[in-house]
């Protein structure tokens, strides 16, 4: 798994609320956003940052109650995201995290969103979504493209 | 306040854990530590990850009671740091968030470690710290520098 970040994705109570925030607010723009439902704002150097609701976060990861896991940060809400060439490299990759003492959530599965992605948890229990996204590209200079 | 994150700092129960997870796990390089306090992982375009310890970043940040906040993320053991070029323009910066309906958290102040840092949550409580360090700086291929 190279050291990779591609989203950071923080779960909040209300998605039209933080837009203000970050983009009527601070003046971000949004890469990608759905109304009501999702925001994606170019943060980086091929870094995005997804505004999401809390409760579809929590329903699309899963929040199992993890065995030897005390004080796990698995209920914080926020997902980072590696992103990845191919679904194979996406099962490769959660099978390396867990070999090297992570956790699997939830095991890689094609997404409606057209890709395929999983989830484990790092050994606080922050969560880390391994996704191959076709529609996702990272340009020469940083920019994220949403096609 | 330019869309950019320097830091994803993840406050963990066990530095030295967290450690063998990133570094010896997944091989990922440190690109600053002090041994059982702190490590900061190279994790993109100017981009770090740090793994700092719970209890330490509690204390930093503070964790205030914020009225009309419920359902908080202050809480969630995680800080978005945005680095900046002067001490004047963190204040700034802080101001400008504060302005857009963001919520001040600790004003800003110089720093044991050498530099100037305030934090603001945004509306669902996530902490982001305003930072200028003079000690790290981001090369022109992305590469952070501590001096």
């Amino acid at each position: 798994m190279e050291p990779r970040i591609s989203i950071i994705t923080l779960g909040v109570k209300d998605v039209d609320a933080a837009r203000r925030f970050y983009v009527e607010g601070l003046g971000w723009k949004a890469a990608l956003e759905v109304e009501g439902e999702v925001v994606f704002i170019q943060a980086g150097h091929g870094l995005l940052l997804g505004l999401w609701s809390r409760e579809r976060m929590v329903d699309d990861a899963g929040l199992p109650d993890l065995a030897g896991m005390p004080g796990s940060a698995l209920h914080a809400p926020m997902t980072l995201s590696h992103n990845v060439e191919s679904a194979a490299a996406v099962d490769a990759v959660i099978a390396e995290a867990v070999a090297a003492g992570g956790v699997l959530v939830r095991p890689a599965a094609e997404q409606s969103w057209g890709g395929y992605a999983g989830y484990f948890a790092d050994p606080d229990g922050f969560r880390w979504e391994i996704a191959w996204n076709p529609s996702l590209t990272v340009q020469e200079d940083g920019t994220v493209r949403f096609s």
